[in-house]
């Protein structure tokens, strides 16, 4: 039977939410104050989800130790304390909703994950807003 | 790629579990205390899931606002600070266990939602009994 | 030095605000929705706060145990799946409000708790509300 | 329409992760300070997904008296307060990583539950690792 | 006896911890990765603590609705997705340490709150980091 | 003003609650299933809080770094993974009850940390059991 294993890690981030090619009032319209220039931000907590078969040897489907790190190097070391939209490649043309954030986590994970294994990812942006993705 | 966006709400309700059809012995029997006629009550928060595909110009799978607002005017005020049993008339001939809330809140959200969206809801009645729907 | 021990218990309760001195206008006008003549509830939360010395042989400041089932009779046996309004004496004459819930808790387990220790009480209404006494 | 019933638990356990046929080098390599020879512990929780079909009559998917039960008796008492090397039968020759420890709880709850239910497990061994199985 | 009712608000925002007067080597030095001059931010938790008597009409210490609302004009609104060092007056010349924001948030409310009743506040940065001022 | 700064630090152990001059009847008699020979376990979770005055120049009560450090070194490599009964010699003479557990780390930390800081320690064995030590 397929086991899932997950592990949580988390960022504090800044970031803002507009479209270069709109202007201003259609920005303001579409993303409200989550458009301020300024920017706003916050903690941000990322649960992932690696399903596959149980190693006989050691009981485990993958070492905690090694998506431990996987996920500190990869997405914490990567977007703590950052603002998205500067300081961070991956949302130079893209805007850093949660839907477009968990894509991007997603698409750097599965490439260093072994194709084995199946991939979720949840996103929390606050307690009450969340996202997913799943292959 | 589909994601999922997840948004929470809450209402607080009174109720109480019973059969019309039965006597109070058998309503006893098999809703022990949550038969008491005088009632009791819940915080209930529910999460509504969405899924979709991402908007290439938003980045959104579904405006949140929107989402808030669905949730707010279709459960929200709807239950909150109500008897389900008597001031709801969702439940006017439907015991209201938790599957049976979750059920209606999945009908009402379904209506209202546009049908390119798969939708899932998830009924917390308190931390360790929450019941699930989806399509 | 002084130790707290901290126990948490629950009960899920129906009410009602109101003043019975007061007329619908009014009581509507002070409490609101709360004021629902058809009830609603909530999933109260208890903290059991009680304040002493390490006994020298046990470690223990209070046995866990005795605390626990004080809990469970005086709190969750008496308030749990009920109406507070109608189905306990304590609030026959006393507005159900978390101030005076708290209020009513406290008394009931001062009266039992040995005189050495002190005592003090969080309650949640939500996850929002809550409220504290301590002497 | 389906509907699924979620019920939470815990126990409170000391474990060792090793393998018996490898050495204590190997065996430090492979699972670090989880190898204590003197244990550690955790307070697992365990949620139980029961999905099924709606009794009309009752508005139940399964009661939750009974659910409950088989979790206290099946889980919580098997593995509360034990040392899961030691004293639990079940784990004589299985390494109890939480993926084991979740295939013997699905197994277990599995052969006592209707077989029209579906049945998937979740079980946090710490707020940031947990393991999930789902048939 | 006095009792105390808390109510819990929320704002998002994004900030950077810097000394003006210092060179960047010294902020490095000093605030690390908060110091980045491109901001991060953070899911702001907000508790607010009102000591007082009850009120024997209507068992409330503080009627909750102007609590709530007082948070929501006073925090929320003022401090929600904003950037606290840019946007905000009262972080012009104060470092938005989390222990000078729980200590402007105090002195807002302080002003507000009848003497009469006795002001705690606690302000969570993140579940792991949090400050408190009480008098 | 005075501010308490709050750092949240955890570690997962093993331990077994008795009484070396007792018999086994009688520690079975006081300590229940908590005097299992062959141990169980607990994730604990601390909470350091630390107060004392704001430094006009940093705007920090304590550095957040030194304190995570504190916590690490002293709490989390002490006690992680470890048998407390067994490993730790803070606890050869001393029952590891929660009280007992709560003064030792109190001890230490009071012993580590400036003497114009105030300090309060609060430590969870479980969600629903935790105690606290303040001077």
């Amino acid at each position: 039977m397929k086991i899932t294993v997950i592990r949580k890690g988390h960022f504090n981030a800044a970031h803002r939410l507009y479209n270069k090619s709109w202007d201003m009032a259609k920005n303001d319209a579409i993303f409200g104050k989550c458009n301020n220039p300024n920017l706003h931000g916050h903690n941000y907590e990322v649960e992932v989800h690696v399903t596959g078969e149980i190693d006989a040897e050691t009981g485990f489907v993958i070492d905690l130790k090694i998506l431990k790190e996987l996920i500190r190097t990869e997405v914490h070391d990567r977007f703590d304390h950052k603002n998205l939209n500067v300081d961070c490649v991956e949302f130079e043309d893209l805007n850093p909703t949660a839907e477009n954030i968990v894509l991007v986590i997603f698409n750097i994970l599965r490439e260093k994950l072994d194709s084995k294994f199946q991939l979720k990812i949840r996103l929390y942006e606050t307690e009450k807003n969340f996202v997913e993705i799943a292959e």
